[in-house]
Parts: structure tokens; C-alpha cells; sequence
């Protein structure tokens, strides 16, 4: 009742300037979680920005805090903040006051626990809008909530508080948005239950950070100059970073279950790094081409493995766990508080760029920046100092979106003076002043063109603004969020029990956590100092690969990454020393999903393999069109032909597709094969046979209870598996037992039954064709995986 | 006689140390030239040198100096120079004393002109030595002559001057071996009449400079480091640079007809890139094993063209060329006073890297180095200052071998502290003193190991040292030297015409001579500026493109790599606007050897071919196995397809090898073909189709006089060649009208008569098949250099 009148007053304030013409409206913003930190510390200032902003844009507003405290206590904790709200210096101070005074009548505090409460703050916005002959715009419920409360709060909005037709609904989402895919699925799955997805506006505040807003209409009015520089010939390496000096102090019970990935890369940086990378959309504006553009770009990622990553904790981090969370003192955190991350795309303009995103706690100093740094492709012939240095083609050459703090103490936009004069919107950045004694990455100042924002804004602000003017591209869809999860998720599951590197913390950190590629992971640069070894006990990646025997033949047992790592390194071993003595190396390979993980690692690993004199043939091929996704010639491909340089002439698929119809007898596809065979490969030996081993016994496809190709002449075969597709085509076990290394590959759980069987049983191919592997003059080794040996 | 009695006396002085045992033989040197400017320089210092090293070696000696001059004169000149040798610092001065008084006596001075005193010069060795009762153990002939007298000389010492059974000759030879690749190869088959391979030793001085012929050996005794490291992945790049601050003043006769190319880059820093980029022989003193190495390295090189260069002239040049030879003060010279110049590898170890070679006269310094620098793979997460910065893993890293001069002034072998600490041998190489003051490449020389020769030793000394020892791996054989001129011949012959950029010469220049690698060649930093052009008249390359019609169609004409250059950028245009429209670009290629330019184009300058998309046909094919080097598609493979990353089921070479036999009409290779057209290509309209055009009209493989694939359907048709191999298939006429655009490359003087013809006749294409071609409804351009349209 109240508030009606005090909307009424404001409303007619002749001091003001008047809305032109009719309103636009009203809008109410609902703040949940209204005496929380983040509320004190940014959201009310943001939407007294808000306000002050649009006071004159025909819309009125009031502004509802709620929290779960009843109206007494609740009401005096947020004027306590409402009644510290600063004027921007840029503010006339007398307009500032008028309004401060307005919003502080404008808002209201409510208590919202029950359903009750959710229908009775409905029925005061319903009537005072009544009363005051008010058409409804909108409006905005903002969750600064811990996530464990959105789906009940969520399920309250959606059946009592939603607006009457014609004025839309806005709920803003604060992170965490889960914890890993599963979670944020189940999550948006709720979510998606009570609102529709154009409804929400999940937050990631550096998405309102100045400097990280400002990438893509960069890319865009700079079109000109970036489009023959922005891809893997110019482009050296991206890095994004988040260095922090803090630590996690006072907030172990989140950081806790989060850890550096989630709390910081998983989402601030990453999407920084997104912008940077997705192909530039023809509407930069365009909410729904940015995240078109963005899905594809995190589509063309390279998948995250163990070795992606290197992951540090400060020294005293388990004590502040020990004492905030009372764990027990001799209590082993293994979460990181230091992460770097090598991230690579497969894309024909990133293929080969390293992009590199890093960020820590309790570092020696605080700084964001988000920098393309491009290769120097100029050779300079004069040597020595020359006047106009800073625009020797010979300096580094760099774009540097700086998000704050640091050196600069502002957000700001930096091109090298030896690259380009930048276009830049004249109405919201302006050029730096010199400074001169001020370095930045190595570099005086001078050398860049700076740019800074003319008004610098807070994240929160600008967020909350967009929310207000509907931009969904400053917000993460749900889609956006998946994705993320996606490419995140088997990182974390494959760290989760890696303890991390310890570091002292600040300045102390030296060197520690310098890291480096190598061969397509990342590692520290020092090795690891004897005084900070966590005195962690053993974890499974402790572990050594276990060397042993199996059916008489030597076995090679690991974790399968571990395992997977082991046998591509022995094929490559493999492949050199045949090359070094026949020019050559026959490879023949099997499909399904085993060898998958083993192609990966082979083309991003393996970057000496001899691929120019390897000859692949296939040990065994389904009666499909080789471009069909069972083909396994088609897998072959995707996962590893593709990625290197084979001679065409080299590769040999099966020729199960002849004459337009598949595995024909008399098309003589077993016999054409098997007679390249003879025409190519050396006394029809080859020098590696990759294969695996199937529930029943088979390999290859040879199957049991069938003699077709167990025994007979070294040839190919056509034969039928109990499976569809029926029909195969397979070298037979003789022509297999020519060879002079064969390996056999075994993973996961689902194999245990069958290697116990084989272990136990002698030669009988017709029951278990695997046990008639024999090279008769050539060696067998298993590759079998913990979980295939120990189940 | 008078020698007779000399050489008798010193062999008993018995002040001297005297050999062990028994005399190893007499050694004769003659050195030809002996009054000239190397003469005087260097080579009877190095002589001196080798009789001090080697006075004890049980070997004796005589030195016969030669000219044309009679004796008078030239003995009086000759010993003008030698009394005048200088004792090396590290030399007791009275042994010193002693020896060049004997080496003196020692030597002796002929007139050698007429085949007659090449008769007496034998005769008075025979002679000596019979009085003296030695042993002959070889001679050896230095020619330190102009090339045009080295025939003649080789003739007469062929005939007259060879020794004995049992002792070995050794000719010395002096650069320039030619002047491009046809002249090296006559002046070597000449040289190959009179001597031996083995006998003669090609002099490249580089080869005798300490830091060079380090190479191999660092890179022998630092495997362990170097192993890992030494390949794309870790080098960024490779620069061999010879800076001189003189002109050509008082040496342009020289000069004028060589320039920078062939005086410094195809001799000294090709063979010191090659040090660098060979595969490391098992045995790096076998000379066999090198050149054999170095050899494969040259295989491995891509072709230079003219844009793999930047070329300049200092200004004075002009002037200088005027006043010594004489020429008209209008004299224009285009030889090139200074080059920059790409080199790439195709090797699996360095494919990617640049090479980049830079020699020029009148520059800001004097100094020589190769320097091998390695890529940036750390991220340095701490900033600012730290202590031990010489091993921070984000300073440069590099490997520097200083030939000499600069900032060191002596030679040198630099490796970055944050490398590893290399192997050298103590007894030649000793660790450099701290100099605080003095940076090297922008580094403090403390961010360095740095060694520097125990002795350090003029390159004529080590090469006189080294023909006496017979270690031919310290010199030029003729394939080696064949090799450099097969590489370096194709760039001279096409820049042999372009204007060199001028420059003033000193600190003047600047970044005047600064370069930069762009698209797959190099290119000045700067523009030129205006005031510096040169005055020279049009130039054949200052021509534009011609755009015109032929035939009613569009017609692009240049020259030819002008033109391949213009085709191959419509092309990769085609196949974008292609992608975007369809997703897929259908391309029909003919073989032949007008398009292995274009393809090689294509796959060294188009990095953005949207070749993931592209299907790759073939227009025509003869009927030969796909390996065969006459098939069309092994020409499409070799110079694209293998570079290029095209998927494997986008690559479609004509069927015409099936059942193990060649274009048989039962075996339907045609239809099949046709049928996968019909099954990929929309409408069986490709994208694009490249033809050429025969003298006798023909186009893919349709001939004249054949209705074979004239009219009828669109198909794919066998056809017969009046040529061999006179099977063919082909798409037909009606296949070819289909497509949406054909473009028609014509290249060079033989195709004139047959354009000309054309540009007459009408539509008849069962007597000139090209005359047929007109898509239906798409476009056709006609793409043809100047020698085919003006003759």
C-alpha cells in the first residue's frame, strides 16, 4: 500500500524528466537472496544503476528484496544496504541524491519461504499495478540463492508469480550451474520444468566485464585487419588468465567441492576463450548466431585428457579445509587451487594453436587478460636500436583484452603498434594516456596501441542492464552450459584422484608453476621439490605398468590410459625400426571401440611415427559402405587417418563394396585383398597385427564354432558373426600368424570373464579363436588393461 | 738442384725433431696462382701452417709456387709475399724462426704456361726425388685461378704432371664452379675427363670456419639433448646470415656477373643450412656418409620461386659497375647486392619450419652466424624479475653457431642456459669469458653457454690441414655441388630480370631491408619508397594480367606464374562460394604437366582450401596402374594430394585397374565411375572442371577423329590416344557441359600455333574437341600465359 503511493508520487515528480508519451510500462524486479554477500556487494548498486540509467525510458519500476527472514529483521538488514549505495562520479550529485531517494521508496523487503508468500508477493504487484493503472512490461527475479534452492523457488514462481499475458518473465541464475555434466543436466532439466529457455538468464559476470564484452564487436569492426591474421598461420598461442592473489580462505566449504576448473575455467574463461575463437558471426549481435557459433566452436575441440592439464594447491590449503570444514588434521585435499590447461581445436583455422588458459589462487598478483599472441614471421635485418622500435616488425606482436587490476589497474583493449591502429567505438573507449615507465608483458607501454573504456562499469551493472534490455547473448544457455560441461567433465573425472603439485603461495611460487607442451599435454617446467611432496599414500596413478606374462606371452597391464600410452609408444618403436630396415612398415588394424582411444592417441602423440612409409590394412571389415558410420574402415578414419599423412596408395580398406553390392562371393573382394596382400607385403607377413579379443572368444572376425578361416591356407575370408551386421570379412588366422608382432588389445571390465577363461585354457581356436594366436615365428604380447586382468 | 741440395740439408738439421722411424714420403704442393690476391692472403700462410703442423710427421715437403709470369718477375713477387708470412701467436717464436727459414728454402718459384713447363716441373720432381732417394707420396695442385683457365691447367697436369703409381694427386679447386646448373654441370664433365672424384677437392671456406664445421659434431656429441628437440615440432625457425659492411667497389668485373646469390648463398650458407638440416649421419666423419645425408637433404627442399626472395641493391652500386666496366652512365644493373630468401623442407623432421638465408653487402654490421631457434612451449606463471632468469623456460631458446665478427668477434657456439648444458670437446673448445656488458640477439651473453675455439684458426689453415689428411667430408663433391645448383638455378632464372629494392647502404637502411614470410614466400616489410625506385624501364613482370575474351569466353593472360598464381586463387575463390552454397565442392582435375604447377600452388600457398569439403574427380586418366609415374592421378598425388588434408573418401582416381587388368570394357570401370557421379555429384554437375588443350585440339582424352565421348550422353567413356599409352578414360564432352564452371589452362610457345587456330574456328569438335567445350549452363574461362597466346 505503501509502495503504491510512494510509485505514485515518483511518478509525477515534475522535477524529472518526464517519460515521452504513454509508459512502456512497468517492470518489477524481484532480488532473491536480498541481504546476501553478493547482493551487498554488487546487485543492489547495479540495479540503483538500473534505475538511474532508465528512470527517464517511460518503464517504472519497483524493487522487491526477498529473502527468507520475516519482514522485520530482513527489512532493516537491506535498507542497512540500500542506505550505503554510492553515486558514480560521473552523476550530477544532486540528480544522484533524488534518485537515491526514490529507489530507496521504490523498494521493499518481503519474506518469501512459504507458497503462501510467493502468492501474496503476487497479489501486491497485481494490485498496486491495479491501483495505479499500470500495464505490466515485465518481470525480473533474480536468484542469489544457493543453487539447492532453484527448484523450489523456480516451481513457486512458475505457478504463482508469472505475469499476465503479454509481459514476459526474466529469472537470473547465478553459478554454480552444477558440478559436472550429470549434475548440470539433471539441473537444466528441472529448471527447464518450471521455466521456458528464452526465460532465463544464467549469469557468468565476465561476460559483463568490459574488456571480455568488447571481443567480438572488436573482431567484428576490425574485420579489415584481423581476417588474414586470426588462424593458425599467424597465430602463435591464446592464453587466458586469471591470476589471483587471495586465497580461498573463508570460503573452503564451496571451494571445497569446486576446485580452480569449476569455480574459474569452466566458465569465466573458457567463454572468454570462446569468443576469441568461434567463427565470427555475420551479426555480432545476434543472441542466437553468437551461440550457434559458440556451440560449433566447442564442437571442434580436441577432448581434454589427464595430460591436458597441470594442477597445484597452495601449502596451507588443506589447513584452512581442516579448520573451516573441522576435518580431522591429517585430512589430504587433493582439490586444485592452481590449474593450466592446454585446450586445441581440430578446425581448419585453429588446427595446431595452443590455446592455454590458467588461473590460481594465492599467486603473485592479480590480473586478468585474455591475449593472442602472434607469430613473428618478419626477419629484421638491422640489428641494434632504431627510433621507431615499437614498430619493428621484429617485436611481439599481440592483442591483449585485459579484464583488470594488474599493472594497468583497468580494463583496457592493447594492439601492438606493429600490427594495426584498431578501430574502436569513440563513444565508450577512449585512448590510454602514456605512461611511461609502466611494462606490460615485456614491453613498454608505448608499443601498443591502449584503448580504456571512457566509463568504466561494473560487471553487475552491465549484466543487469542487459537483463533489462533482453540481450540474451550476455547470458549462458542452457545449450552453452552443456557444452561446456561436456568438453569439461572428463578432465575432472580423470583428475579427480591426482594430487596436486604444492606451492608455498605468492611470490615464493618462483618458478613452480611454470609449465610447458610437450608432446600434446602440458607439465611443469621444474620437477616436483622433495620438501612439498604431498604426503599423500598411493593413488591408483601411482601405479607402474605391470610387466608379466599371459598364455605364455608377455603381458603389459596398466590403467587403460596408462596402457593405451604404452602400446602406441611400442608401435611407434615398432614402425621405426621396420622402416629403419625395410623402408617399410605393414600395419594391420582392427576396428571397434578399443583401438578408438589408441588411433587418438597415435595422431596427437605419435608426431615422428613414419606415417609416410606405414602401409595400413585392415584385419577385419564389416559388409558395409565403407562410409558407413559401422564400417571400421570409417572409424579407422575419423580417429586416426584423417589426422596424419598417409599415401593414399598406403591405405587399403577391404574391399567389401564391389560391383555395387556388398561381400559378394563371386565379386572375389577376399581374394582381391588377399592377393595385395601377396603383391605388397613381404612373404605375406605383416609387421604388426593389432587385434582384441570379444566376450566369446573371437577375433578379428573369426568367430567360434565356425571353421571358416581358423585354419587352412595364410588367405582372407568371408564370415558370418552372431551379430549384426552378419556378414564380415577377415584375414584368416593363418595368414594372422604370419606376422611378426601381433598385439592384442583388451579393455574394461566387460573382458574379465573371458581372460580369466583364457587363461586358463590351451590352444582351441574352434572354441575360442583368440587362443589360436600363434605367431609361428613373430611375437604376441597382451595389452590388457586393470580392469580386462583384475576385473 | 738447387732445391735438390735445400731439401737434403734440412732433412738433417738436427736441431729439429726428426721423424719416427722411417720417411712416410715426399709431398709435393703446387700452387697455381701463387702471386694472386688468395695467394697472398691466405693460402701460403696456410702452407706455412701446414709445414710447422706437420714437419714432424714423417712426410717431407717441397712448395712450388706458379703463375704465368716468367721467372724473373714472379719469383721476385713470390718471395716478396713469403717473406712476409707471420708466426702464429701460439708458435716459440725461434721455431718459428727456423721453419719459415727452411720454408722458404723450401720453396720455389715455376712458370707454368706452356705444356712444356708442366713437363719440366714433373721432370724436376722426378728428379729430386730420385737424387734424394724418396718416396713419392702425392702431390698436390692448387688452382687459385680463374675458372676459364682450369680446363687447360687440368689438361696439362692430366697429361704431364700426374705421379707414380702408389702416390696420390690432389687438385684443389677454387669457386665459382659455374655460374648456374647447366655451366656447373659442363665445367664438372670437362673436370671429370682429366680427374678423378676422389682427386679433387672443391674448396668451400665456410667449411674450414670453425663455428661450421662444429656442426655436425655438436650435433653428433648432444644427441641426448638435441634428439627430442631437433624437428618442427620444436624449432620455429632456422636463419644463416652472412652481413658485410663493404661494397662490391674494386670487385664488380666479379661482382657483375654473380651477385649475392651465387657468391654467398648457394655456396657458403647452403652448406652451412645443410650442416644444420640433414639427417645426422651414424658416422658424422664419414665423408661418404655426410654427402649422402646432405644430398637426401637437398631431395627434401621445395623448389624456389620468386617469391621465395626479396632482393636488393645499395645504391652505389650503379655508379661503381659504371666506373669500373666502363658502361654508359644510363647503366642499369639488376644483379642483386643483398637477398633474403625462404627455404622450406618437405621432410617429415622440418616440414613447416622456415629456413630463411640472408646475405647482403653495404649492411649496418659485419657478422656471420646460423642460428637454430626454438618455439616458446612454456607459460610462465609468475611475472616480473626473478633471479636465475637465464633459466626462465619463457626466454628465447636457441642454438647459435657465430661463424665470426660482430658483437663476438671470434667464432663461437652459443646455446640458451634454459636449453641444456652442451658437450664440447675441451681440447678445441673452451668456455667463453663473462662479458656483463655485451647482448647478443637482445640477450645478455650470460643467458648463454658460450664456447669459443681453444685455438682459433683461419678456414684456409683448417682446409689445407684437411686436403693433406685426404678428408674430403671438408669439401664440395660434384653431386653436392650439382645438387645446390639444381636448387639454387630455378630462382635465379626467375628473378634474373626483377629490379632489385635500392638501398642506401650503412644504418641508413633501417627496416628498408626488413622481410617477412607471407603466404608461403617473403616479402619487404616496408613499401618502397618512392624516392628510391629504380629508374629501369618496364620490366616483363611490371605487366598486369590481361583480362580480355577468347573464343566469346573470358580470357585471363599473363605470364605463366603470374597466371598459375591468378587460376589458383579463382579456384580456391570457386571451391569457397562453392562450400557455402552446397557444403561440398566437386572439382575434375587433368593430369599432365601444365597443372603440377597450379597444384603445387595450391598446396604451398592456399592454406585455406576448404579441402575437408572437397571431392577430388579426374577428367581423364590413361590406363595405367595408379602407382605408375605415367598415371595421372600418381601426378595429382605427388604434387598436391599428399600435402593437403582431403578426406579419403573425397578422393575418387578413375577405376581404370580392376581384376588385377587395365581398362577392359567387361570389366565396366567406365560405368562405375559414371554411376559414382551420378551417386555424389548433385545432377551430375560438377563444380568445376580443369582441362588443358593438346597441339592437336584434344581436351581431357577426347581426340580428334573420334566420336568417342564427342556427343551422346554424359558419361564416362575408353577412348584411344594416338600416343602411348594409347588407352584412356574420360569424362565425356556432354559430362564435361554440365558443369557450372570450366576453366581452360594453356601454358607456353608450343601451344601458340593451336590457340591461334582456335581463336579462327567455329564449333567443331570432332576436329579440335576443346572446340566443344561449352557448359550448358555454366561458365568457361579461358587461362592462358603469353607464350600461348603471343607466340
Amino acid at each position: 500500500r505503501m509502495l503504491g503511493r510512494v510509485l505514485c508520487t515518483v511518478l509525477l515528480v515534475g522535477a524529472l524528466p518526464s517519460p515521452a508519451g504513454a509508459s512502456q510500462g512497468h517492470i518489477s524486479v524481484v532480488l532473491l537472496g536480498a541481504t546476501g554477500d553478493l547482493a551487498k556487494k554488487y546487485l543492489w548498486q547495479g540495479l540503483f544503476q538500473l534505475y538511474m540509467d532508465q528512470v527517464s525510458s517511460g518503464h517504472s519500476f519497483t524493487f522487491h528484496g526477498a529473502a527468507l527472514a520475516a519482514v522485520e529483521p530482513g527489512q532493516r538488514l537491506m535498507f542497512d544496504v540500500l542506505k550505503k549505495l554510492s553515486c558514480p562520479p560521473d552523476e550530477p550529485p544532486n540528480r544522484c541524491a533524488v534518485l537515491k531517494d526514490q529507489f530507496l521508496k521504490l523498494s521493499q523487503y518481503h519474506q518469501l519461504q512459504t507458497a503462501e508468500n510467493y502468492t501474496a508477493l503476487n497479489r501486491e504487484i497485481e494490485t498496486l499495478l491495479g491501483q495505479e493503472g499500470l500495464r505490466e512490461a515485465g518481470r525480473i527475479f533474480y536468484f542469489s540463492v544457493p543453487p539447492f534452492a532453484y527448484t523450489e523457488i523456480a516451481r513457486h514462481i512458475n505457478s504463482s508469480c508469472r505475469p499476465p499475458a503479454g509481459a514476459w518473465l526474466r529469472v537470473v541464475l547465478e553459478k554454480p550451474f552444477g558440478h559436472d555434466l550429470p549434475s548440470a543436466q539433471q539441473l537444466a532439466a528441472q529448471l527447464a520444468g518450471f521455466f521456458r529457455e528464452e526465460e532465463m538468464f544464467r549469469v557468468d559476470h565476465y561476460l559483463g566485464k568490459q574488456a571480455v564484452a568488447h571481443i567480438l564487436p572488436f573482431r567484428d569492426q576490425n574485420r579489415q585487419f584481423l581476417d588474414p591474421i586470426w588462424n593458425q598461420h599467424h597465430v602463435e598461442r591464446v592464453e587466458v588468465v586469471l591470476k589471483e592473489t587471495v586465497d580461498a580462505k573463508g570460503r573452503t566449504s564451496f571451494y571445497e567441492q569446486y576446485g580452480v576448473i569449476r569455480d574459474v575455467l569452466q566458465n569465466h574463461l573458457t567463454e572468454a576463450l570462446m569468443f576469441l575463437i568461434m567463427e565470427l558471426p555475420a551479426n555480432v549481435s545476434s543472441a542466437q548466431e553468437v551461440v550457434q557459433h559458440k556451440l560449433q566452436a566447442f564442437q571442434s575441440l580436441w577432448g581434454l585428457e589427464r595430460s591436458s592439464a597441470v594442477l597445484g594447491q597452495y601449502q596451507a590449503y588443506d589447513s584452512h579445509v581442516q579448520e573451516e570444514l573441522q576435518e580431522a588434521p591429517g585430512y589430504v585435499s587433493t582439490t586444485p587451487t592452481f590449474a593450466g590447461v592446454l585446450i586445441r581445436s581440430r578446425s581448419l583455422r585453429w588446427d595446431g594453436v595452443p590455446f592455454l588458459l590458467t588461473s590460481g589462487k594465492a599467486l603473485d598478483e592479480r590480473v586478468g587478460y585474455a591475449r593472442v599472441l602472434f607469430r613473428n614471421r618478419a626477419y629484421c635485418t638491422q640489428s641494434g636500436t632504431l627510433r621507431d622500435a615499437g614498430h619493428s616488425q621484429c617485436k611481439p606482436k599481440q592483442i591483449i583484452f585485459y579484464f583488470g587490476h594488474g599493472a594497468l589497474q583497468t580494463p583496457a583493449v592493447l594492439v601492438s603498434r606493429n600490427l594495426f591502429q584498431p578501430v574502436m567505438p569513440k563513444d565508450s573507449w577512449k585512448e590510454a594516456e602514456a605512461r611511461p615507465d609502466l611494462h606490460i608483458f615485456g614491453q613498454p607501454l608505448s608499443d601498443f596501441y591502449t584503448y580504456s573504456p571512457v566509463k568504466e562499469r561494473d560487471a553487475y551493472s552491465v549484466l543487469i542492464s542487459n537483463i533489462y534490455h533482453g540481450r540474451k547473448d550476455f547470458f549462458i544457455t542452457t545449450e552453452n552450459l552443456l557444452a561446456s560441461w561436456a568438453f569439461w567433465t572428463p578432465l575432472l573425472d580423470s583428475t579427480s584422484r591426482q594430487p596436486p603439485r604444492l606451492y608455498p603461495g605468492g611470490v615464493e611460487n618462483q618458478h613452480l608453476l611454470d609449465f610447458e607442451m610437450v608432446s600434446g599435454g602440458v607439465a611443469f617446467t621444474l620437477p616436483e621439490p622433495a620438501e612439498l611432496l604431498s604426503p599423500a599414500g598411493h593413488t591408483p596413478s601411482d601405479f607402474r605398468a605391470i610387466q608379466s606374462r599371459f598364455r605364455q606371452s608377455p603381458l603389459v597391464s596398466a590403467w587403460a590410459e596408462e596402457l593405451i600410452s604404452q602400446l602406441a609408444s611400442h608401435m611407434e618403436e615398432a614402425a621405426l625400426s621396420s622402416v629403419a630396415r625395410s623402408g617399410q612398415f605393414h600395419l594391420a588394424l582392427s576396428g571397434g571401440s578399443s583401438p578408438a582411444g589408441l588411433f587418438q592417441r597415435l595422431a596427437r602423440h605419435h608426431f615422428s611415427f613414419p606415417w609416410q612409409h606405414t602401409h595400413v590394412w585392415l584385419v577385419d571389415e564389416r559388409c558395409v559402405p565403407l562410409t558407413d558410420s559401422q564400417s571400421n574402415f570409417q572409424g579407422l578414419h575419423r580417429h586416426l587417418l584423417q589426422h596424419v599423412r598417409l599415401p593414399y596408395f598406403n591405405i587399403h580398406p577391404m574391399p567389401v563394396h564391389l560391383n555395387r553390392r556388398l561381400c559378394v562371393e563371386e565379386d572375389g573382394g577376399a581374394q582381391l585383398y588377399a592377393q595385395d596382400i601377396v603383391a605388397l607385403v613381404a612373404n605375406a607377413s605383416f609387421d604388426l597385427v593389432l587385434l582384441g579379443v570379444g566376450t566369446d572368444g573371437h577375433t578379428a572376425s573369426l568367430f567360434p564354432r565356425s571353421h571358416h578361416g581358423l585354419d587352412g591356407a595364410p588367405t582372407v575370408v568371408l564370415t558370418e558373426s552372431p551379430v549384426k551386421p552378419h556378414q564380415r570379412m577377415s584375414l584368416s588366422l593363418p595368414l594372422i600368424n604370419r606376422a611378426r608382432q601381433v598385439f592384442v588389445l583388451v579393455l574394461g571390465r566387460g573382458k574379465h570373464d573371458i581372460t580369466t577363461l583364457l587363461s586358463r585354457v590351451g590352444h582351441e581356436p574352434s572354441k575360442w579363436p583368440i587362443s589360436g594366436v600363434s605367431p609361428s615365428s613373430g611375437q604376441l604380447v597382451w595389452y590388457m588393461d586393470y580392469e580386462a586382468l583384475l576385473g
